[in-house]
């Protein structure tokens, strides 16, 4: 298959793209790197995109920005940031993209654990997370042409936790949460969440 | 409890009123009648309202518009109206109202159950009920001064589907999704959604 994977670049991305490149051919997308680029706030960016990939069968995001902060600290900008890159970004894509996806194609969306395990700091990225996944499970009634979407909901990743100095102990590999969106790319599920977390030693 | 009720007009703000009456002060809000008046989508409008209202021990919403339409029909428009209104609306209800609450108070929101149960049409109200779950959850966390935050998500109102001239028989009549809104508001639960569905004669 050939594959559009935006935000490729990311920790989640660089792992999807390794655990896909084997058996598909993968372009490779992200915000600031490499000759294929792409704003995701920006639905007119999102377009040039696809016009310039052409058809695909395939779209695989890990990508999409949304602001962590205390509640009484998060000001309008940072809901209306979070809203437009990670949430409706991604909506964009399956938006505009649809009409460049191949028969039985798929789009495949990332929320996070934050969805419904929030934590302090976390509402404006539970937020958007819940909505995407809410967004998705509606959207899979209404595809045209047998096309499919689901969301990988990661949970902590352990790559993330030790860039942040925590305890990586209880987090799921990359690698581990790439062979979700490989699920989902090359399965047959359709309006899902997969929840990406996988047992120590996975 | 002096309890503030915006949507008071609508067909589950009316039984709302209905069921807190007889126990709390209500103060009826809505958007387009009665003496008190607010629009979701206006921050500033939001501000206003509390500023008129005083201190309250509750705030319940059943207020909110959002989009039905097919997913290649809804335009850039209805998904920002949608999130504008029935998700940021409610979401700055409980940012902008927060002070306005007293201590062990409480948010009641209203999202719908197209959250998880989706339908043709729905991609951006399932977006929005989901989202704005996603945040109470998250939000609860962070209340401060012990205030709580529910979402009561209705089923289909056997009001609403008489209207709609759709089969009544599977809707619940919304005296008994009212008492979720009663339970939210009386009950100590927080960052839980009450799917406010009744069985055939409650």
């Amino acid at each position: 298959m050939k594959i559009l994977l935006v935000g490729a670049t990311g920790t989640i991305g660089k792992a999807a793209a390794t655990a896909l490149s084997p058996r598909h051919e993968v372009v490779a997308v992200s915000h600031r790197a490499g000759p294929i680029r792409v704003d995701l706030a920006d639905k007119a960016s999102i377009a040039s995109l696809f016009q310039s990939v052409g058809r695909v069968d395939a779209v695989v995001s890990t990508a999409g920005a949304a602001r962590f902060g205390a509640l009484a600290a998060l000001g309008d900008e940072d809901f209306a940031v979070s809203l437009a890159n990670k949430l409706m970004g991604q909506v964009n894509l399956v938006r505009v993209g649809v009409a460049s996806v191949a028969d039985g194609g798929s789009f495949t969306l990332t929320s996070g654990v934050l969805s419904h395990t929030p934590m302090p700091g976390s509402a404006a990225i539970s937020l958007v997370n819940a909505g995407l996944e809410g967004f998705a499970r509606a959207a899979a009634l209404e595809l045209p042409r047998s096309i499919r979407i689901n969301v990988v909901s990661p949970g902590w990743v352990r790559e993330t936790l030790v860039a942040m100095k925590m305890d990586p102990a209880t987090g799921t590999p990359a690698s581990a949460v790439a062979r979700f969106y490989v699920q989902s790319v090359e399965g047959n599920t359709t309006g899902t969440v997969l929840n990406a977390v996988a047992p120590e030693g996975m």
